[in-house]
């Protein structure tokens, strides 16, 4: 398994246009995308750091998991997002190593990514998302 | 203002020891330096991730900030450091941009940088670090 970098912070706010604000007038970010993702009732904001990206994340349902976590600990850092190579293998490694999976298979996420979470249960309570870019072939 | 990169995620544990082999052997990154700041009442662990570091916080005494921040969220993400060219400056223009800052002026940190941080009640819930390498006529 190889991690090369952050791929990106997940950030859960209340509003996203509020949020993006603070990002570009304060610390003098450029919101580049804005995306929604249906399955995982969010809607996003990037902004590219270096090597890393700040993905804000609205809940657009109070159920979804950004709303419930919100609920029960306010806006705040979300998740982390490693960026490995063979997302495939790399699952099944921490799996074999005792961690709980919360998807066994990768999946697609917000700009196109393969993407796969951890349980914090078993992360010492860090939501940790491993990703990577899709082979052309799958794209 | 230019923030360049996230120079590190901070993430509270409860025990230091157990978290650390988590990240070497389920992770894959290396445990570079352990050191103790006493005024922030924490022992940190390093490690290099792309250009950001990730470090990991243990309180040495139940009141001091970790401590708490474990009551009342449990373990988990603490802050987002980011990497400011000319702090000082950097902290005068975001507080006349509204922003509650928790250090008006910057203070020596961990692994010797110039670090303040801003208040999450002004940054959307999510406790920042701004950090600089100190000149070389300060160190």
């Amino acid at each position: 398994m190889e991690l090369t970098h952050i791929e990106h912070i997940g950030i859960a706010v209340k509003n996203l246009d509020d949020s993006i604000k603070y990002y570009e007038n304060v610390l003098g970010l450029k919101c580049y995308a804005v995306e929604e993702v249906k399955d995982q009732k969010v809607k996003t904001a990037f902004f590219m750091i270096g090597q890393t990206k700040i993905e804000l994340l609205e809940s657009t349902e109070p159920d979804g998991p950004v709303g419930k976590f919100i609920e029960k600990k306010g806006e705040g850092i979300h998740h982390i997002a490693f960026a490995a190579s063979n997302l495939k293998d790399t699952l099944k490694e921490v799996e074999a190593k005792g961690v709980q999976l919360i998807d066994k298979e990768p999946r697609r996420g917000a700009e196109g990514l393969n993407i796969a979470f951890l349980h914090p249960k078993s992360t010492y309570g860090v939501l940790t998302e491993l990703c990577e870019k899709p082979a052309k072939s799958d794209e």
